[in-house]
């Protein structure tokens, strides 16, 4: 295990953090709130501390997928730690359980909150944790790559452990280039969507922050509402862009560099507008009757979908008031989540296609036992690899969301309570149904549930086994044999 | 497709059928029962059909996976369909859904039952229904292969079709006597359960119905209370031979061949008791404030779990009013299931084992990217394909299970009553919670719903393969064209 390379890359990560904290720091400037001295302070000391820790350069580059996972790990906790800080010493958010759930919500762009009234919290509290979606959302290794020159070495396991989907690969031969175009996508969007809002009269202040949590698929509301209290218009902005930003990032590449053709037949992406446009259609016909016209009916059950399925959870309705077939189809959408590539969460819309496939491959191998058929994607063959670890993918997100299941119903909530709290972490989404649902929080579960859904939304954001990794014996047994030498 | 074996032996299965209905009509000539004359019909019904179709022996003997298969599926559908004619006709289920539900739910040993009042039906009808766990708990093909010479051809893909688990292999090289020895040990334990209830002072009438419904791991009761109403003592028995006849039947024959090293190194049945231990032990400290008892509180636990995980479904409490963590611990459960090659349904212990060790096979990938290793069950290497086909199973099993869930929630229904009624459905268990629960019955679903969990109930018998097969067009494509040359 290379030690060193991974304190150097917690190193910069922590500089990064201390840097993007100027963001709170001037909005507390403007609105003259005395909580901006608590950033200050907790930005000086990620400063020096990152500074520190990357003094000395590295000794050796080598960087196994192994030591990528840990360190993209290691920098989620970190950055989760001191990125809740400034709400403990503010007192605005005092247990410190509490505090981590938030920002790791926050990072993870779960958008689950303990808070019942988000309203009290300052202007540059509420700007901080809606900025934490959006460093969250195309995460925050991928930017230091963009960056910061890191020489030789295999960085792309960096980028493999924290980008989301089963298969990650460069865009264009230089990773670093690859990182840059990433986030000038992310950029472009974002400030498209910024002037949409601001142009339909909402406060700037507020158009910020719901731009953020857009970006990031995290869903962090400023409002006890959410967008509930926003004009339709801003409200069908914001579900065209949950939508756009749950999109593979490698269609707009395609885009951008007018290879449109390749675009629009990326199959990932057009499973995912199926499974929109279907989901859309089914509730609109349950939930007409609830809404005083066609259209309203629409734009609620349009951004509901558009809400869930990017795994950002806004929330415009209460819709654990539907009736049990939608509600169960939102329940559904939890898990689908949206493409690969993208900033949403949940298992990924290529991951449910390639299985899909898998299927009917495995019904077809009972006429023909012979035929030796790879399944295609997007024209390609898929590596065997691929497909197994895909498989072995769904059945550790089972695994793990059983244990967790179990270990949150110890509270005695009730069965749907407990098991929309899981599935709305690990899929990063925010609202559950019941105790849970819109209108709920989870400032009211136990230390433990909480410390279980703090780990869901980790194991969720960076897809399972980087995490795992970190309780496996055998990925610290190396480090410390080395040091004995 | 070779049709005319699909049709002898169809034939088959329709003589064993009538012959099996001497039960019901021995019982309806002692208790002097009106009733017993619809089943005198049906069943030469049922002998003259057989015979006809099975006086042309079938042209050739050749019979691949698929012919197994579809006549696997068929040979299910035809053994209800005309299983569920004496109900109707006797007008003691007049629905012909509800006939079709509650003899599919005898055969595929589920025993969910829509009737509310069970000890209304006639002495001849209440044991035909428990008589038909019997019968499909090992299995009327498997039947069939022990007592009708069927010369050539590859008839271990009847079986393979039928049995449950991951691999079906034979015991001994002949595959006739494999299924002699299989129904040989399953009469043992049969008759051992009824001598221990009769020796208990259980009337014979309801100690023949309950260990056929024991064996089969079905769990139709003839009283409303199921088994709550017997005494402790027979509790216990049923108790340890639902257990027994959850235990993959390998067992016991390595036991009768006096390898008793063999038998008890297997891994799946240490994991199943380790299960069940485990599972006793936590409910057993949620519970024991609810009994007067510790030893009750222990009876009415371990009566529970052995119940569900070997997918019985007779009860002695009500578990649904239990605490949530119980509740989820007997959900949990339902998935689980039984031992491969036992009674019982559930997705099965060595899936489990299989896929827990793929989990963390690919833990260890991370660490040694380029290390090839197989996994290991029972000490042999498991080869890659089973792997393969065990993941797709349960992503096959997940993708059922959420349209099921799907069809039946449009009925309005609490979320927990859909979800456990699916779940109790599909791995053949009977009861689930809330409106489905042990004080409840499916009686008062909508047909929609009952046709959804009929086929749930096959697909999970046959394990989802051969029942998804009949919906395969390329499965009958051939068959058709063969005809028109």
């Amino acid at each position: 295990m290379n030690g060193s390379i991974i304190r150097y890359i917690l190193g910069q990560v922590l500089k990064i953090e201390g840097a993007f904290m100027a963001i709170p720091i001037i909005t507390a400037v403007c609105y003259g709130e005395f909580e901006g001295f608590y950033y200050v302070a907790v930005s000086a000391v990620c400063l020096i501390l990152g500074i520190l820790m990357t003094l000395k350069k590295p000794k050796s580059n080598t960087f196994y997928l192994k030591e990528g996972c840990i360190t993209t790990s290691l920098c989620w906790i970190f950055l989760s730690f001191f990125g809740c800080l400034p709400f403990i010493f503010s007192g605005e958010i005092p247990s410190f359980t509490d505090a981590v759930f938030e920002t790791v919500s926050g990072f993870t762009t779960t958008g689950a909150s303990i808070l019942s009234n988000v309203e009290a919290l300052s202007h540059c509290s509420l700007l901080w944790r809606s900025f934490t979606h959006w460093i969250g959302g195309m995460g925050v290794l991928v930017f230091l790559l963009a960056i910061v020159p890191l020489n030789g070495g295999s960085h792309i396991n960096l980028m493999r452990a924290e980008s989301p989907g089963p298969v990650v690969g460069k865009l264009v031969p230089k990773l670093r280039h690859t990182a840059r175009i990433l986030y000038i996508i992310y950029l472009i969007l974002t400030v498209i969507q910024f002037i949409l809002l601001v142009a339909g009269k909402m406060p700037v202040f507020d158009a910020l922050s719901t731009t953020f949590g857009t970006a990031g698929t995290g869903g962090f509301g400023i409002k006890t509402d959410s967008i509930g209290g926003y004009s339709p218009y801003i409200q069908w902005v914001v579900t065209v862009f949950m939508l756009l930003f749950g999109v593979n990032f490698n269609a707009y590449y395609f885009i951008l560099y007018r290879h449109f053709k390749k675009a629009f037949s990326m199959e990932e992406v057009r499973a995912y507008f199926i499974i929109v446009v279907t989901a859309v259609g089914i509730i609109m016909v349950d939930v007409v009757n609830r809404f005083s016209s066609f259209w309203e009916a629409l734009r609620h059950s349009a951004f509901q979908v558009a809400s869930i399925i990017t795994t950002t959870g806004y929330t415009t309705t209460d819709f654990n008031a539907w009736s049990q077939t939608s509600r169960l189809i939102i329940v559904m959408l939890m898990f689908v989540g949206a493409c690969a590539g993208s900033t949403g969460g949940g298992i990924k819309v290529s991951r449910f296609v390639v299985v899909v496939k898998t299927v009917f491959k495995e019904l077809g191998s009972y006429i023909h036992p012979k035929s030796i058929r790879k399944i295609k994607f997007d024209g390609k063959p898929v590596e065997h690899d691929v497909v197994r670890s895909i498989n072995v993918y769904f059945i550790t997100f089972i695994i793990i969301f059983g244990i967790s299941i179990f270990l949150v119903s110890l509270e005695g909530k009730d069965l749907v309570t407990s098991f929309t709290a899981v599935s709305a972490t690990i899929n990063n989404i925010g609202p559950g149904l019941e105790g849970v649902g819109p209108t709920g929080n989870f400032g009211g579960l136990s230390n433990l549930s909480k410390w279980v859904l703090i780990f869901d939304m980790l194991a969720g954001r960076l897809e399972l086994f980087p995490l795992l990794l970190l309780f496996h014996p055998a990925a610290w047994r190396d480090m410390f044999s080395r040091k004995r030498q």
